[in-house]
């Protein structure tokens, strides 16, 4: 059988209400909320070999290879016991991630709307096997862009830009099915099975010209997103460092 | 003389040397540290009134009318007695928050690269006087996006027409010298002195029709961000609520 | 009029019951909600000028001079906001810090029993009006204990020493009224208004050669209890610098 | 072999001197960072089945039965990633907890001196091999507190009565070599390899007797602290609930 991908979609249960109740002085409340909230959910998955990311900041999306319905339930647990709110999770398996998102998509809307009341801490999707788990990430970075941007432009200019490199890479990775997320600073990650180095290569290529800038890529493959994102990190700092030629270099700890 | 707003620009210590040190495995502890960093500073700047936001997790954006250089240097010494970063902070003036945020770049950039492990718990820049200090903010958000999209797309599809909206919105502000920021979910902030309702309907306008959707817009007015956040988030409920009339209404404790 | 202490008794609502919810596993999520809480409530209360100590966990004790009936809904609501359980308060004034304990906790227990569901979020008794505002802080502590103990006794050792020094602190300051807290390490804070240096000398000589050991303090007085305690924490760092002779000083900034 | 339990000693390294460098007014900031490194610390041992108690804050005592010296390390380094000062840990081995904590304290102290600011990040100590664990913990609390003191008491009285009981129990475990740590409200964890059931039971009627009060236990035996500490609450709980004969109920998982 293929190996494929896991990713869990994470949805703060009836959020919508719930920020209501905080009255009209309450946006530095919910940011502080979704902070906290995103920096335990990535504190409970990394520790067992996943990563989360912001996405929508209500709705965040993790790649959980190697982590099973026993364990979402026990992080489903220790957020409802530190957080005034709780959250519903959704699993979906898929050979790229993009399919394994819609599958975990469709299975919680199946549930009940996210604005619901009585739709409350809901755990439902599929799970992989052991020997079935495989996970690509591409760690992607700007050239220099504190010599180019930070120290010269505007913080607000920088920011745009950062926005609109992030903007294309999720247009030409959506190609391939591949998720792109911002990690801060001019980092990204693209979640990115199936996708063979010389396409990383060629939306660097085209992505970075079209902003006059050069890009980079380190790729990780392992059988979770942790140890795969360890492994992209690795190959980025090689390239940083010219111990290896880039733009784009791979490392795998699979056989 | 006319009123201003006032921006701060809060940048995160010879950041990037600093990760490095923490190995490979290490961009889960990256975005622990970032979000409990700027969780922390939401909650120092808005009980002094101010708001705080992400814009690039390094470097952060706080718009910070009334709260002075002992407050900032309070606030620098109270980071480092948590955390194993510093931070350096710049703070500039201006008719636009986008002349605000370059007037602090400027300032900042003076003072050494961001990069630089020199440059360590920077403090410079321009404070407002009391009587001159201005914020308008504008919280917009989509209609009915739960139903729209969260209850019927994937994850990441919905997530994808967010950050289009977003780029979008950045656009169309950025003629005016206005700042947007996203808040999570459907929600998005634009700083906005000096531009007026017609403006902002127009905006919202051209860019729901441009994805097919709905938006509406709450704009407050006050001598400080929070203050100004809560008063656009009053409007943007009594429009949700048809107390009053939208897409866009404003609310202002000035006289 | 007399100047007097005033006392903020905070209690988790419901408490026991809530944490039967937790299952039988639960006693590590109780430790890190409860340090957490605290935490949070220390950053409430210190940057309003007041102290909170940790007392029985379940029930803390804050010294609040200066900080009104507002501020302290302001700080219940943004409890509620952040954790899964509410708290309640009750503030006291009095000449000593006991009478005024006393007096909060009489006006607590009138509404209802601490592990009554139905008591929910109460904030009950009374508060100082401006002028009135006096706090008196005792910092105390062991000389040399980590070269008489934490580097030659046991851990354990060296904690029962530190529990049986705090037990007899808190019995000799109970009879002028004063409450001690124990701070960590070899710290200890007896909030002590009435009390004349001599007889914290007294106690410190007569506590202190029980043990074989010398013991030293710092009082602070003024208007808030974190004014106060900065004042007698500069006392104490004096001493041991051999600044100003000890084993007492004492320090004011009011008139 | 004989089972033995495993026992951390955590101390944060150059403390003293570092809390000097925050500065007059410091407690609470140093309050806040205790009860944060408390917190984290107690997520990071119960994720790997241990337990960790405040002790004095500023060293904490870890069961650790079941943990070894990679993830000390692991722990250690997460630590300094998120705080601004880093802690040593040294684990020792033992029949009873009391001397395992004596092993691990000599071997720290061997390694320099708690104030020392050369010492810093220290590993040491002894871990047992798998087979070899054991623990077992005495959760211990006192009948009907809120009605018998909280409801009618004053709140530093009942704190004061709470403080001789955790004294008293001290004294009377420490003669069989356990160890007993306070957990907040009435409640109180004896950590007692070694101990049968009726000495608990005499050790609770005599304390209880002399306060005038009655308490209860439940023992939990397992290979690891936080799984004994769960089947310790069972009982105390199944007690409560009169399902099972108290005052002491004993539970193990072991063969």
């Amino acid at each position: 059988m293929d190996k494929k991908v896991q990713v869990t979609i994470i949805q703060i249960d009836n959020y919508g209400p719930w920020t209501a109740t905080l009255g009209y002085d309450r946006e530095h409340h919910i940011q502080m909320l979704q902070a906290s909230l995103y920096s335990e959910l990535q504190k409970e998955f990394s520790d067992k070999g996943g990563l989360v990311f912001y996405n929508r900041f209500d709705e965040m999306v993790a790649i959980t290879n190697g982590i099973g319905p026993e364990e979402h339930k026990g992080i489903q647990d220790n957020l409802a016991r530190q957080f005034p709110v709780s959250i519903s999770m959704s699993t979906g398996v898929g050979d790229t991630p993009y399919q394994a998102q819609m599958a975990a998509s469709k299975a919680l809307q199946q549930t009940g709307s996210a604005q619901s009341s009585s739709r409350k801490e809901i755990l439902v999707g599929e799970y992989l096997e052991n020997g079935l788990n495989f996970v690509q990430v591409a760690h992607l970075d700007v050239d220099g862009i504190t010599q180019s941007s930070t120290d010269v432009k505007s913080s607000y200019d920088t920011s745009r830009v950062i926005l609109n490199i992030f903007s294309s890479l999720g247009d030409a990775f959506a190609k391939r099915g591949s998720l792109v997320f911002y990690l801060g600073g001019d980092n990204f990650i693209a979640i990115s099975n199936g996708i063979d180095r010389e396409f990383v290569k060629s939306v660097l290529d085209k992505v970075g010209s079209s902003f006059g800038l050069d890009m980079k890529g380190g790729i990780g493959k392992s059988t979770n997103a942790r140890r795969a994102a360890e492994l992209a990190t690795h190959c980025l700092d090689d390239i940083r460092e010219k111990k290896v030629v880039g733009p784009v270099f791979s490392l795998s700890d699979l056989n």
